[in-house]
């Protein structure tokens, strides 16, 4: 019998990183103490004692691409955990692993991008750590970035306004707020990150304009919650537009159903997944969220997305509904099909 | 011109680390926003609105040793980091980096620890992430561990308590707050850590019965507040007793005067120190710290400390004064000489 290691399929955000999620990691670390939003609900960030708090690691290769490095890569993903929680970010946190050898020049272009990035976003870093370990131990550089974030009055009018409507279960922007009617918001173009950094890569003998989104979307979801009406959010890392919308389906006991020509795509991804034969909707995003709103502010919520730089590109790409199970896509041909979450990565180390 | 490199020196705690953060990190992380406690102050946690905020990356190896391993490590070193700012610990976060190929059984034993140490500690773990990363990419696993705390009435009352007998800085423990009168305190033994690493490292020929102190301070901490008169508090980690006194000493600026003969130390690691050449004060801990107290109340918190199982061996170990700069040591022998901070880690990777 061979023992069971541990596979890069295992931690690559799709259904068998879940699994091994739920089986490994849930089945021990059961709640110590009650907390208003924790581990067990898988969710962008925890609620404990009224503050969001979340934490991702970055070894994205190579560490510079079109569009960002892992630096702004690490405090706007972050910042974003945090915003698609319906959270003022606050403050985030910068754990640096470098490998000995590491260029003192690249590591300073990483901490300006992060200072950039930081500062542009009005969220600062304010607490650090730095370990060096062997040539060889590690690839480069590594970055933690945990993040806190805090409840605000524009995410008490927003939970107001939803309430008006219909009765919510949690409020804060979680992946089980979704019920039949709630529309779906994609807030830009799907796959961008994705696609520049394997394009960018060596070997892949082609080349294209995609340019990573990587960008903090606080400012953008503050907006949308001056509207009001929202009651989910998710910023589509990891797996994608499938993913997103399958775990959302799945927490929210609800179908979705959504129609493939009303998701934004870029012409450079269309192409390169074309060639490369991805889909797109599998495909990783850093500076794009996934909303769910109440029908009848559905449109001004849109409205709002439309009139900020990161949300130009929004669209109502579908809606919540009884009358189908998990999540269908209507395809641009007129068929529809189940649009199953994916089981792995097709880009590994995008994040 | 050949490129300047980050080597091992540069994250080794010590004086190195000190000026490479200083110049390349500080230089460019100004504050965005002024915050209680920023990362300018190098503290062990920062405070933003009033909640305090810590992280740590580990890259200990071997993962498994004497007295712990990676996973209890992480949530332990967390949890410290957030009682030394005298912050009640509310919750952990845990990121981990998993090379392919580590075995899930080892998996599954750290997060079997850290789910044990949390539970004991009554402190949950609430969000994490998980990444995989290829052969060779990293040394089988890296974990992130940030952490939130919040004030409580307990600190109010240590507080009051300092406030009585003179000024104080800050109203957390920091290491700027210490002014000449005040008393030192070690919570046990020194050096346990580190040595029970590197006897356990294959190569070194020798064994000892020495484990890691690796444990959660904030019970302890708890207790010596409900005493009071606490100014400043530190664990004992990276570059040791010498590195957090010379911190201390720079950061409010007044001098401190050590006893070494008052300073506890286990037989087994001055054995190993004196067969290796290593100084016992510039040795990690990670179940350790260093209290600052106003004098009046010292012989009151070591009371309190010794009726702790962590803090039993705790030692007053000599005062702040503005008779001598820097650090000074009193020998066993007689005489006294300069306390230096460590230029690097004699023990890498502890944690």
């Amino acid at each position: 019998m061979v023992a069971r290691t541990i596979t890069l399929a295992d931690g690559a955000g799709g259904e068998r990183m879940h699994e091994l999620v739920r089986k490994h990691v849930l089945a021990r670390f059961s709640e110590v103490r009650p907390v208003e939003i924790g581990l067990n609900r898988l969710d962008d960030a925890a609620i404990v004692d009224g503050v969001a708090f979340t934490t991702d690691s970055y070894t994205v290769r190579p560490l510079f691409f079109p569009g960002g490095d892992i630096g702004s890569l690490a405090v706007a993903g972050t910042i974003n955990d945090l915003a698609v929680m319906g959270a003022e970010p606050l403050a985030v946190s910068c754990a640096m692993i470098v490998e000995e050898g590491f260029s003192l020049e690249d590591f300073d272009r990483v901490l300006a991008s992060m200072a950039e990035t930081s500062r542009k976003a009005g969220v600062p870093i304010v607490t650090g750590d730095l370990k060096v370990v062997e040539r060889g131990a590690a690839q480069q550089l590594f970055i933690n970035t945990s993040g806190i974030g805090r409840r605000t009055r524009r995410l008490d009018h927003n939970f107001a306004v939803a309430r008006r409507h219909r009765q919510v279960r949690d409020l804060w922007l979680t992946d089980g707020n979704l019920a039949a009617g709630d529309a779906l918001i994609v807030t830009g173009t799907v796959g961008d990150h994705g696609i520049a950094l394997i394009s960018f890569r060596e070997g892949y003998g082609f080349e294209t304009s995609v340019q990573s989104d990587a960008a903090p979307l606080h400012t953008m979801m503050a907006k949308a919650l001056e509207v009001g009406g929202l009651v989910a959010a998710k910023d589509l890392t990891r797996g994608g537009l499938a993913n997103a919308l399958n775990e959302w389906s799945e927490k929210s006991a609800v179908g979705l159903r959504v129609r493939e020509s009303a998701i934004p795509l870029s012409q450079g991804v269309v192409s390169a997944c074309e060639m490369l034969g991805l889909d797109p909707l599998e495909i990783g995003n850093e500076g794009k969220a996934l909303l769910g709103v109440v029908p009848a502010m559905a449109e001004k919520v849109l409205s709002a997305l439309q009139a900020t730089p990161e949300g130009a590109k929004a669209a109502i790409i579908g809606e919540a509904t009884d009358e189908v199970r998990g999540v269908v896509l209507e395809t641009v041909v007129g068929g529809s099909r189940p649009l199953l979450p994916p089981s792995g990565d097709p880009i590994p180390r995008i994040c």
